[in-house]
């Protein structure tokens, strides 16, 4: 099979890096692009990246020429795809650009996400929603998202519970520096610290689950119907998003339950067997004391940081409260694109030459 | 005025050295016997005590050989008054021994805090908890215990809310390491990493603040009838426990009600003018993103770690959320106790030559 | 004593901090200007400055208004003296402008400490070079600078080893993250990591401490004669420099003579009782694994960080190899030009009204 | 090929859980028996084993029952070789009984190295000494060693300095917490904090070099002349050895040729293609900050944790300095000894059924 031409936005930081770690020998992508901003422009990639992530950087990348993420960078190089790690703030309206050009994005940037035309997608939690696509007319360029680090983790604690009936959700979290970004935790601020307070991070933990747990009548997305509570904090860890949750249900439940809930559950990824998908999804820990970020988050782990880590589930009455940790670069970002990527690929919303929309 | 002889018990630990230090030159106690394990018996102070809190081991208590806690240890030394940080497993049958000798003692330990005769004192919070310790019928011997180190922040953040109605609390920590004692957490365990689990303290969290704002009504204590739900988890923080707090009201509030709330909060030791009151007993914040355990709570802010602070006070309907945070081994521990030392004397609950119950 | 009206530059930074907690309430200093970056000017002290030193800023200066650091912002305020906390690159030509109108500039930048005029002066050390400042011929003003950090640590470690003879010096240093600034060090970059470079460090422990401790001949500065081998980098501590330092000596000599050399030292300033001399200016530690930064440094001990700490000294033949350890933005910066300016006073060049050279 | 049938002592440990990782899919070797101290014994390896180095504890080892470690626990198993994790207080008697019964021992306990008879053998750089075992007169039983952990990196920044001429050495470590082992080190000893002290291994990087780069005559080892002049530290690093180095050597020579001298270095290990060995066994970095404990030691890198690296070479004169990285529990302790037992293998000192000396 052909693989698809993708061009990486935002290649140099964090995310960007992630993609590149996991496109550089997949299957069904293959990298033709590396933009950054202007600063990195034409400097060769091991030149204009600090190679941050697990591994060294792929050779196959390392001379690469940085180029830039307009359309008029991209389209010259037979881009079929997007994936994009830009700040949110220039993802704007380059994504759309590029969507307005006829190129399918994949991004990671917060600024489309809440656009009622635009799904968040998680493929096991929300397949359909990838259906909103349609209504963004663009021909067969669009734009999907996926969902805010902290989101990623805390949805797959939900969906399963979704029988039991979901009233509210109170969750606190424990978030690492890689986060936010190369240089955006200080280390003075964060050694032997915890900083209570990450801009905007609340905002899309109370909002973002609601649209992606909601309800895709074939042409919008209706909010489901709880509240969330949350308060973010940043901690002295590099990477893992730890996150404890107390939701509750509108039935009593018993720990057996939940904690089956957990485990059988499963979504079409899976049953695909997309390349990126980890199988389970949700990874019930047994020992008394996990999920920890500085355990099994390593990439030597067979889901390679893309299954969620659910322990500690504790049942009074109808709450139920456990902790949850999600790999925040990769299944909080660049891995969560690629997965609604591959997923895309084999419904038919992705082919060579151009995107394009059954 | 004549000052009161006190040993202190597990002298040789961190909540025992913070005790050696507030009362190395405190102005109604002088340290008559610092008592330890077997292992330490007959060191000197120095020699015993691996010092780790701030600053430097006062030179009166240097030379001081280390003794026994037993009865027969101390009471031929004069003591007028024990300040207990022995581990719970012990404190069970020597503080009773203590107090069944007539000595009033005043201690950090779990083991009896939840005896119905032993009150859990706070004296901000539920002075007139004093008044139990004539149930326990010992003479002039009595048990006063504070609470465990996460309770006695969390309490501070509720007592102020009782007048809107405490439904429920939802309440997740950051604990320092500090609280595990002197080599309870392993590094290797710790660096970079969070770990959601520490043994016992959730349940001593969702029982210790209904027991303390609960109704004394001159015999026995009804417990407060809220619910507490309570997740706990370890962080890479040397001193001071950061909580996340949600509160569900009776009633909807303002966050301006309830920032004056804590704000103009105060007690008896404030008016009393209490060496180790501090004034006022709750510091909020304005700085978006406090209160952080690196920030302020050095003992050269005024009120040498005695203080609660609480910011990021946000409302929905009536629940409130806001962050606080507690010096665990101060205010959480050692400093609680000479707090209550210093309230049961200038109530006259404690005089030279024996504790007395008026 | 009428006290001296003070200027900081770079008021804000950390070192600016630790300048503004040291003089806001000094017996011979008073705060009468502070300055920063044109970003900060206008703004009041406590919306310019993020505090980060220990304790809280002091109330006599959060309303102070924030000027510039150019001679026409300063002298109408009537400035006697200067303290200068500026990044190097914006020292080297405002503190000349400054000294040039007759203010004498006592500075923690690098920009002027090899030039031939100005001294690197540590009282204790080389309090002659003081005079050196007769050499820059610019009426009653001069510029006076401290040492690099590491090497206001390091010459503590040689000068009392000079009787012996020294031949040569290897030093490496743990460095910590607080002297490279507010933001310098990223978390990505140190957290569970140690950097073994830091910009232009090595070579400023190889240069400086030949000028310290060379002889001034009423003239001119000469070089000692031995050579320095410095390897740097970075830790995840917060505050402190820890060396491991091995020196050559001309001869041979016992662990007990060089450990009477190091606690035996003193200097002028302890003579003379300056209110920030340490007394005595290095503290021999006892216990096998001090000094530690996170033991000992904390300004709650008498020397309010202005000590050096040395320990674990070993002999072999002629080789004496020890630890150090030095509070990098008190002695190695803020407190170093605080304890200058006192013994500038005391010798009678620095007056009210205007700076004088005797 | 028929696999070795091998014992892991102390396979409870970081070191043995590494002997585990290592050897659990190896051509050469299989595991045959996991021992640990009495505590764990008649435990499965998944019960007393708290799994912690990278990835998850391999499936085929999971359920193997823990036996004692004396010969008549492992004799019976068909032990064809034994791998020593052990405490160098156990480690003495036990390995000693085990080679007197014709078993070859590779181990990376402290207890024997400096036995005359008893090689510490890295096939890079002193292959030839393997033949010592000779002189330990056992039939077919011996002891081999690899050296203490931060001697093994050390060697590696000495070796290919030999032609040189290598005349004295200093060396300044950054030692990570695992190398004092599970709980070794208290996070409040270490959590922003460097502790200057590490009992014994001072002196074990002052002798172990000399013997490993010393002269084997056939009979017996004359040790090199060169001095070492060490001192050790430990840092909040998970793993990973740094080491500041500086060599007198007995010529001038330039930064190029030390470079190339380093760059080019290899060895019979890589010759022979065996399966731990890294090739090339020393990796010279190019960045100016490199190496870095947190880059470059991931066991997703190519050589798995086995090469040494080394950065940021200076000469001056006759002295070169650098910094050096070795992963401490891999090329410093387990890694070190399977690929001792894989040379020995290849060289025909050992086989199935037992040991044997050709």
């Amino acid at each position: 099979v052909k693989r698809l031409r993708a061009a990486i936005l935002g290649a140099t930081g964090i995310v960007g890096q992630h993609f590149v770690r996991i496109l550089h020998d997949h299957p069904s992508f293959q990298i033709a692009a590396l933009a950054a901003s202007e600063r990195s422009e034409g400097y060769r990639y091991y030149e204009a990246a600090d190679w941050v992530v697990t591994g060294e950087m792929p050779l196959n990348v390392q001379e690469m020429v940085i180029c830039g993420a307009a359309p008029e960078d991209l389209l010259p190089r037979g881009v079929d795809v997007v994936f994009s790690a830009l700040p949110s703030k220039e993802a704007g309206h380059i994504e759309q650009a590029l969507a307005g050009e006829g190129v399918p994005v994949f991004s990671n940037a917060g600024a489309h996400r809440m656009d009622p035309h635009v799904p968040i997608l998680i493929p096991e939690i929300n397949p359909d929603h990838l259906g909103l696509v349609h209504s963004q007319d663009r021909g067969s360029g669009y734009i999907v998202t996926n969902s805010n680090c902290s989101t990623s983790g805390l949805v797959f604690g939900l969906k399963p519970l979704v029988p039991f009936g979901l009233r509210d959700v109170t969750v606190t979290t424990y978030q690492a520096v890689s986060g936010a970004g190369r240089r955006g935790v200080a280390s003075l601020d964060i050694l032997g610290n915890v900083v209570p307070y990450i801009s905007g991070e609340e905002g899309k933990l109370e909002t973002e689950p609601k649209k992606i747990l909601g309800h895709f009548n074939g042409d919008t997305i209706e909010d489901a119907g709880f509240e969330v509570y949350a308060s973010c904090a940043r901690v002295p860890v590099l990477d893992g998003h730890l996150e404890s949750v107390v939701v509750t249900l509108g039935q009593e439940v018993d720990a057996v339950s939940v904690r089956e809930a957990f485990s059988s559950f499963t979504g079409e990824p899976q049953a695909l067997g997309l390349p990126t998908a980890p199988n389970p999804p949700i990874v019930v820990e047994s020992q008394v004391d996990r999920p920890q970020p500085l355990r099994g988050l390593s990439l030597s782990t067979g889901d390679f940081g893309m299954a969620v880590r659910i322990g500690r589930i504790r049942v009074k009455g109808n709450r139920v409260s456990f902790f949850l940790l999600v790999h925040n670069t990769i299944r909080g970002a660049a891995g969560a694109s690629v997965l609604n990527a591959e997923f895309a690929r084999v419904k038919g919303y992705l082919r060579a030459g151009k995107g394009v929309i059954p």
